[in-house]
């Protein structure tokens, strides 16, 4: 049997109820399959915190790398830690997640949206809009806003306080992720649509002639333009016009969620983080989600469906991840669903039994 | 009669349509009442840029300045003027709406988002989700991303290009706008929902902590936090949660253009710019809109819906304000929509038309 070994990092609220499902369906499509897995379970934001008092503890970080890839769960606020604001920032949980991308050298997220056809009606958009949706956005994830430097607090000339952030891109790093964008719409309908505000934005500038500049090596690949606003509203007029969506760090964070609800929202949306080095990470993309924590409500589909991005594009085991693909299907097929994804005629269930049901189908 | 003095600038695309249409209808509308209005039309964005070098020439902030409100159409890229990327930054189309708020003085953008029930079914959204929507975005307009400084372009360690922006707020920033958003919440229902990212961005760690001190003067107003990507979902899951929505310029900017869907799209959309001194500026949401420029087929009730922002946050003229309202009812009543807001069994009329009736109405 073929061995891979996995670091868990389940994190805060929901995903500590989310990531069982997912490691249960990786074992049980694994075995299928002739593939065993090892799962290394570590700590990582508010939890790690809590018990070791950072939100990265060293041994996360050792697991993470000797890994073939890493599963997080969530990080977050959760009913125990309802607010991190008393905390300094390097404490905080959400600081967990920052540095293991960071320490990974992830530089991609990548965000399917697609659309279940058993789901249509558990968007807030219309079926005509949402119908036949599929996309990809990529997320530039390591620079922009969310890391640029000076970064801090201050007093300015008035003697008032100040906060600032810097949003800054470099070549490189708009070329590394924009390569990825290319080369994934090479493999889908060959179109991508950069989001920048390149009309007040100087980083948004650079990143556009970047891209722009690679373009060239990808005549097959049909790129256009669209300030962040515009795609905001595009994403939920007529959101079947995208194939790959590439944007920045901060404008990807917000239209990823615009987009999620195109789906029926962020129960049902996973996400790789690819490009570093070595082992790449596989993340849902909603939160730790306190209103719901501890209730066996979440929707696992999310994560089971980030265990088909970790079997996809981080071992590159196709044939595991269509047989949890297909479980998938066939559980929404006999109308199983969360509360978060009700349809007329749904057997609503909680999250374990969610989990029994896909294993069932498996 | 009672006099003011209007400094109209109708921009580009779609501006030099749309605004004749305003303009009648606060003639009209004035005369009704006995107001005369004397219009003083003026360049700004790429219009100005080809009369005469500059996208915001003296003579049109002087005639700014002296008047009692001033109406901008809209600026950016024409069908003549497809890309401004070849310009230097100060002569591009935008550097003209960048200035004049910046010369006003203005520093908050109210953008209401409400919901005519003739136009529930033109939405993407499920009319279950829009109806009965009813709040205030109010954008930080003069500060943050796209005002910080330093930015630029450089050349960093590796001899790499870059481009960098900055994200800065002080205190008395988020105090001037935190309080035009308590003030507002006072006559509406009570509730500021701040939308930051607070878990990343020192500058909104900063926003977040000035608007918590603020509500402490407001104990009748119930205040809530969220988050950008959180807000950007929440808004088209269940937007009748909000009743003052406040964030900042660049969050502002992305998350109106989301609500702007809940609408029925931008074509609905007005916004008033305020906080100056002196007079202060109104302006249609929507931008040029080269792809429909020319073709008498703009929808101008944005522009009409932002003559009537004028009238009540400018010249606090709610008789003539109250007229036109019900005039652009009265109309939609008739069944006459533009081609953006097409409805079952409705009379889709161009720009002109749908002026003309709104005059008849009137
Ligand atoms: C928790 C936070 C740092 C994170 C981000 O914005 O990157 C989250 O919102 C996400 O989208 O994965
Ligand atoms: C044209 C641009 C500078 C402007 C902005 O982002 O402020 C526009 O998008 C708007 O929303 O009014």
């Amino acid at each position: 049997n073929k061995k891979y070994t996995i670091a868990v990092l389940p994190g805060d609220g929901i995903g500590t109820e989310v990531t069982p499902v997912a490691v249960e369906a990786l074992r049980l499509a694994g075995s299928l399959e002739g593939i065993d897995f090892e799962f290394k379970e570590m700590l990582v934001g508010g939890a790690a915190y809590e018990a070791t008092g950072v939100p990265f503890p060293e041994e996360t970080l050792k697991a993470s790398l000797e890994s073939d890839a890493v599963y997080l769960g969530a990080v977050g606020i959760t009913k125990k830690m309802p607010s991190s604001d008393h905390l300094p920032k390097h404490l905080r949980p959400e600081v967990g997640l920052m540095r293991i991308r960071r320490a990974l050298g992830v530089y991609a997220n990548l965000r399917p949206i697609t659309v279940f056809p058993q789901l249509l009606e558990a968007s807030s958009l219309k079926r005509s809009v949402t119908e036949e949706v599929d996309f990809m956005i990529i997320r530039e994830l390591a620079g922009g806003l969310y890391y640029g430097k000076p970064r801090g607090f201050g007093i300015n000339e008035k003697g008032e306080e100040t906060g600032f952030c810097t949003e800054i891109y470099s070549s490189s790093e708009v070329d590394r992720v924009g390569r990825i964008a290319f080369d994934m719409a090479m493999e889908r309908r060959g179109k991508v649509c950069s989001v920048d505000k390149a009309t007040v934005l100087e980083s948004s500038r650079l990143w556009r002639k970047r891209v722009t500049i690679m373009s060239e090596e990808y005549p097959e690949v049909d790129l256009s333009h669209m300030l962040v606003d515009t795609s905001a509203m595009e994403l939920i007029r007529y959101p079947k016009q995208f194939d790959v969506l590439l944007t920045t760090n901060v404008f990807g964070d917000i239209l990823s969620d615009v987009a999620a609800m195109i789906t029926g929202g962020i129960g049902m949306l996973p996400s790789a983080c690819i490009g570093g080095p070595g082992p790449q990470l596989f993340e849902p993309v909603h939160g730790s989600a306190p209103d719901i924590e501890g209730e066996d409500v979440a929707n696992p589909l999310a994560a089971v469906l980030t265990a088909v991005m970790l079997l996809r594009y981080g071992l590159k085991e196709e044939a595991v991840a269509k047989r949890i693909e297909n479980a998938i299907f066939d559980t929404l097929n006999e109308g199983f669903r969360t509360r978060d994804i009700p349809t007329p005629g749904a057997k609503i269930v909680g999250c374990k039994k969610m989990g029994e049901e896909i294993l069932k189908s498996l």
